[in-house]
């Protein structure tokens, strides 16, 4: 399994958002909707063994937690509004403690950033995708593997000490600094390329 | 300068498509809106050596032709909504021949494909980007690079045709097929990372 969390820092936590100012009101959750594309599409079909996590941090809610499965998932299209729509629909449900399932292969769940990470350091490697770290080129890696990305700000410090407490890989993918969405593009190829 | 040319085959020639159905009634302009995300695009700011061509084929007014150039351009941001907007602004121009500017950076026209071709080989290598060609990783490329892909649907014979007869590269980025954004953004990283 490819697996990948991003988080997003003032990404809206409620379902309250206009389709219409993702990149505003919706505290830039336009960021976060790229990276489900990015981690899912192929064309002409879907990623199965792909999962994405996305820690949305902003108001009024925080935190929530929105896992989108290829292996289930169903009515994802490529483009920013139909995903927003579906991203939307899964911030609208009641929430207890459990995660719940919002459409085919969308969750959602108040899980915390620290929350997913503890979930996945048992079962998968983690992996810092940062711009000091060792060429993704030149790092072994195989198994089931979790990436970890921001949005358009950095991890804060907080964070990033509790990812780097799980002892992650830390690579990088080149000599420039790519949007999130991006480096989901270029990981999956260095992936794909290694069959 | 490294520049790539999107085929829209179906995608709106006229501005008065609805910013809310850009994936539908524009005939998957969306993808091209991403076309322009990824070659444009990195982590807080803009590649300034970077130029697209989006080749609009669908109704009413075929072709068309939409330049934005990284040097100059303005007012972009990487959400498909706002993308869409300036594209939409440049399809409500009055056109002669020649090619206007629109907004900064961003120029339309009627060239088809095959003029946007002919401009470009005096002065660009042309590189076709399609599943059977070399490794990218092992072509040599280097000077003022021309990237020829197509939306959701391939080159059609014909504009096949004509970009073969110009002796294009062919290269491939690895053993899936990805969308057209996807392809534009991993061939920049390889070039990133030959500096």
């Amino acid at each position: 399994m490819k697996r990948f969390i991003v988080v997003g820092h003032k990404a809206a936590t409620s379902g309250d958002f206009k389709l219409d100012d993702m990149a505003g009101g919706a505290g830039r959750l336009d960021i976060l909707l790229r990276c489900i594309n990015s981690a899912l599409f192929l064309s002409h079909s879907i990623r199965r063994d792909t999962e994405i996590y996305l820690v949305l941090q902003g108001e009024p809610n925080p935190p929530r937690t929105i896992r989108v499965n290829g292996s289930e998932v169903r009515y994802l299209n490529p483009d920013e509004r139909s995903t927003g729509a579906l991203v939307r629909n899964a911030l609208l449900k009641e929430l207890d403690d459990e995660e719940i399932r919002s459409s085919p292969g969308i969750y959602v769940s108040k899980r915390s950033f620290v929350q997913v990470l503890d979930d996945l350091a048992p079962v998968s490697r983690l992996v810092y995708l940062k711009e000091d770290g060792k060429d993704v080129r030149e790092q072994a890696m195989d198994g089931d593997l979790t990436f970890v990305l921001s949005d358009h700000q950095d991890l804060t410090e907080s964070e990033e000490a509790e990812l780097i407490a799980r002892d992650p890989l830390t690579v990088t993918l080149g000599p420039l600094s790519y949007h999130a969405d991006h480096c989901i593009t270029v990981m999956l190829n260095e992936l794909d390329r290694r069959g």
